[in-house]
């Protein structure tokens, strides 16, 4: 798709009316004076959480935005494929797919040692390692990211639509021993142009304070960002521009003899660009906003690093200076280390983490964040879950934020020619590090919800604590290629993949027909005790099984009954459990992932993709004892 | 995706909310006194008719639909590769490829030998030949390729809405010598509940019948459809059953020993699936209608070829009964053959053939009909084209029907059990017309418009008349993997492909240089003789070429400035008209399309994705010759 060539518009391209390219977003009327989760901030991190919430019609969500209305030219652009493998989860990684940049190869630029003022190309690298994800890395505009979670929303059980033009006035928490009491007291000012500013209260189970480096609910339960600025300055754009600069529509990394480092990021529409720039050194104490430096400033510094290429800037579709920073917050929630207590109010996203921005992780990170809490608070409000795991969020996200800000103090210190430009170092860290800025590499430590790596070696390539890498599998029942990851939705289920031992397809007395047996009938299994009587048996977890025969050798009539299900007021049988590997494609998952083809393994994947255990399929007591955890009976 | 789980529900699945799953449709007010084109009838030919269309903010189409609203529940659902290749142009390919069923295998079932009462397998193939096409076949109501037709009329340039609840009362046409008068004038009655009709006049330069097998317009003309009727009756149904047939999600063609054949057709959605039904055979004379046929016969008939298995119904979501028949017209304009006047009303679709559905044609001809026709009219009403174009539409089209035709009656004999049910004989008919019903067949012969293949030989595997088989590149500029059809997109330009010589990067001397500085600077060339002055220079031929060498070894800014060229107000250079073979990947588009590797050779596609000509680098004259033939100098 091609676009942006007059101009910038925001909003969706593939509508030929600037006017009517953005959807009428948000809701009507005041705030319900009582809700389960409050939402304070429609940013990444927020509209993440709220489209997870979203699916359960059952809870009361409300989301809360102090602009007036939705984000129309964004700040954030980079999306890691992790953060592509989440959108599949959410139902819209193709539209990003087909309207984003997509990140091919980075190439890497350095002083022309005949002629230092001259840069040439030192390296050419393809950006993301074959087979680290079935995803790009690609780049989009922020605000593009946000109407594709709008557009969830509004369709989703729940119906959301955000409460704009809302600031958050302060928050009032209330001990109580009933975690599912109404806690938390929010007011909001709703502002409204030409009238005084109104109060509304909204009385809340949870808030959720995804309001930013400046966040009023991050004040509100006394948590602080801790850290320091590097006192550089850079600044940003995003350009129109004629260039004979080649690798304008490649990723970019340009380090000069002596005007500093610049970065290109191709953009969406095939003629926008993004340009990172160094700028100066800031003094000690000093803020970037002293320098007073404007766009064109930061246009001429672009122009004497690129050098011997022109620049020949058109339009400045969106630009900003910052300084480099990273910050942190100790805890995303408000309650203490060894606190008794049930956390009411946490943080997400810049909330609690703020770094550089030209890394491109924050938006991935603060949208991991929203993922990783929503399913949680649904699983509890639900009352599917023990309180408790609330508690997880902050000690799994806390944990991540703090890799991030290290990686990104190493990065910009790389980057800068401060330290020496030195682009071998930058190209070689740069490779070093693709798993990690490809979102890949978050593995959560043994915990209530990881599992210990006992049986790893089980499933060597599916590592317990890591996000669950997809793989191509055949859907026996109608002989389709799909990636087995995709059928982890965002919809709060449990996913159980039963990788079959060798010669195994389900038969009586094999160990999938035992497994099955157990998950189905057995009062101690996890599906028995925790799926509501009544519903569908898929409701609280999916079971699928992964054999090793071709497809075309599995009669599909034979699976075990759990494998075949009948679901829905008509009892129609759901054929879409059972799965081969693509031997056709060479695509043998059980190779591709390492599993154990004598033992086989059972795979516990959470409902935000990661994976929660790896156990023998005949563990049921581990599987029982795993959930026991901290799942609760049906009612 | 899986839905339907609990019924039939009409709309975008992805909406929780049924009663929100299809946006509002349809134009408020008149219909519009004049236009350019007046569409009668809102089906697959008509709406492609109109979203091409659409893209010409200049041009004045109106849509008149009889029924009082969009469809809901179609009858056609096959979509043929060749289908989603049309789509992929008009920019919906993904959303049909993310909600449609895919046909990935199809299995073939007889009587069994032992037991002649009960069926058994006895093949399964895989349903479309690899490299085919890069899409697949697959199967979706009817009512959903409307809706995203809709969508793309709605977001398009001329942002069009059918006007609902218009019948069509009568067409006059005026003889005149000015094609680009109004010479028709139409009158439809608009139907309003609990009102009177009342009558609209429109006067329209041309009139196209897309209203079906009973056409008002194709009686307004004086055209009727020739052919008989087979005197066999069909059932049709979508049902939500439970079976033990295990093949229920794959295409499957059942033959039994006495009581007739039965196809099977799985559904979007996981759940639904058709079954076509053989039913009686009827009596010389006889219309199905007097046989009284319920959807419990239809139901029952199933049943008795279904055995040993079980067919057990539990919704109906709809069905239908009809008799086998094929019908074509012998001209689908209002022009005699011979007849020196130009055409001003045609008929595409249903309204100029009708067949039996089974094999799954019917949608995507008809389709490929508006699409043949659109750019046509568009071409001429903007006056880029001489009128006499106009005239390759029925020329085209009717030779395709007429093969359609032939095909659909030799295929109902070989499935219908009447004439000896022969499993390996169905078998082997289905292979050998794979090409067929994947719509890869269509060849139009030597014309105004299709090239003489003397150069075929440049490009053994692009043929001429043909359409234009994609093949996987690397866009140079940003290293992008795209596959090269896909830049055919439904705009109404024309794409030259040019293929470059082993060694030729467009350096100076080299062939493709002196290609695009023909087609740049010469007085001669067509993009100078047909391009609007002050247009951007791809505006109305799209020049792209395609190097041998691998895209790392192409520096970009060395290309022709053709294939570089400066666009838009600002004079950005568009980086997207140099593509590499896919090296890395095993997809060399040389070897994969037979280009003749030292020559190299330029490929000329129409707007509808068909290849017009094959020539050679250096074919300057040929080429403007080509182009005389019907276009017109700019104004």
């Amino acid at each position: 798709m091609q676009f942006h060539l007059n101009g910038f518009e925001p909003g969706d391209p593939e509508i030929a009316n600037p006017a009517q390219r953005y959807p009428a977003s948000g809701a009507q009327g005041a705030l319900p004076a009582d809700v389960d989760v409050l939402i304070v901030g429609c940013g990444p991190a927020g509209l993440t959480l709220a489209s997870q919430l979203a699916a359960f019609p059952d809870i009361k969500t409300a989301i809360a935005e102090q602009k007036p209305g939705p984000l129309l030219r964004g700040q954030a652009d980079g999306i890691a494929c992790r953060t592509v493998e989440m959108f599949e989860a959410f139902g819209f990684s193709e539209k990003v797919l087909k309207e984003a940049c997509w990140i091919n190869e980075t190439t890497f630029w350095k002083p022309d040692d005949r002629q230092r003022e001259n840069i040439v190309r030192s390296g050419r690298i393809q950006d993301v390692e074959d087979g680290l994800s079935e995803f790009p890395h690609v780049v989009l505009n922020q605000a593009r990211v946000h109407d594709f979670y709008l557009d969830v929303m509004r369709k989703s059980p729940a119906a959301i639509e955000p409460y704009y033009a809302r600031r958050l006035v302060d928050l009032d928490t209330r001990n109580s021993s009933d975690p599912f009491e109404h806690r938390v007291t929010a007011r909001l000012e709703h502002l409204q142009e030409g009238q005084y500013p109104t109060i509304e209260t909204v009385k809340a189970r949870f808030v959720v304070g995804c309001d930013g480096a400046r966040s009023a609910v991050r004040r509100s339960i006394g948590r602080n960002l801790h850290g320091d600025s590097a006192n550089h300055a850079w600044g940003v754009m995003d350009v129109l521009a004629v260039t004979d600069f080649p690798d304008v529509r490649m990723k970019s990394l340009i380090q000069s003899a002596k005007d500093g480092s610049i970065i290109i990021i191709p953009r969406e529409g095939g003629y926008l660009f993004r340009i990172y720039v160094e700028m100066d050194k800031l003094a000690e104490h000093e803020r970037v906003s002293d320098r007073k430096i404007t766009a064109d400033d930061v246009i001429a510094a672009a122009q004497r690093v690129f050098h011997p290429y022109m620049l020949d800037v058109k339009e400045v579709a969106w630009w900003s200076v910052y300084e480099i920073g990273q910050r942190l917050c100790d805890k995303f929630d408000d309650v203490d280390e060894g606190d008794g207590k049930l956390p009411s109010v946490f943080i997400a996203g810049d909330a609690c983490h703020t770094h550089s921005p030209k890394a491109g992780q924050g938006m991935n990170v603060s949208m991991q964040d929203g993922f990783n809490l929503g399913w949680k608070l649904a699983t509890v409000l639900r009352k599917r879950a023990a309180p408790q795991l609330l508690k997880t969020y902050s000690a799994e996200r806390q944990a991540v934020a703090k890799e991030l800000i290290d990686f990104d103090r190493e990065w910009a210190q790389v980057i800068s020619s401060s330290k020496g430009a030195d682009p071998a170092e930058t190209q070689r860290y740069f490779v070093q590090h693709g798993r990690y800025t490809a979102g890949t590499a978050t593995r959560y430590r043994p915990a209530l919800l990881t599992g210990e790596p006992t049986h790893q070696h089980l499933a060597k390539g599916l590592t317990i604590g890591m996000r669950f890498h997809s793989a191509p599998v055949i859907r026996v029942g109608d002989a389709m290629r799909i990636e087995l990851g995709h059928t982890v939705k965002a919809d709060g289920r449990w996913r159980l993949f039963a990788f079959a031992p060798k010669g195994d397809v389900g038969q009586a007395g094999g160990r999938l027909d035992a497994l099955c047996d157990f998950l189905e009938r057995d009062a101690a299994s996890p599906v028995r005790k925790y799926t509501p009587a009544g519903a569908d048996i898929d409701t609280v977890f999916d079971v699928r099984a992964i054999l090793q025969q071709g497809h075309r050798e599995v009669a599909i009539n034979a699976a075990p009954p759990l494998l075949l299900p009948a679901k829905g007021k008509f009892g129609l049988r759901d054929y879409e459990k059972v799965f081969a590997p693509d031997l056709k494609g060479g695509n043998d998952i059980f190779d591709m992932r390492g599993i154990d083809r004598d033992a086989g393994a059972l795979v516990i994947v959470r409902p935000d993709q990661y994976i929660a255990h790896v156990l023998p399929l005949d563990a049921f007591a581990e599987i029982s004892a795993y959930f026991a955890g901290f799942m609760m009976a049906a009612a």
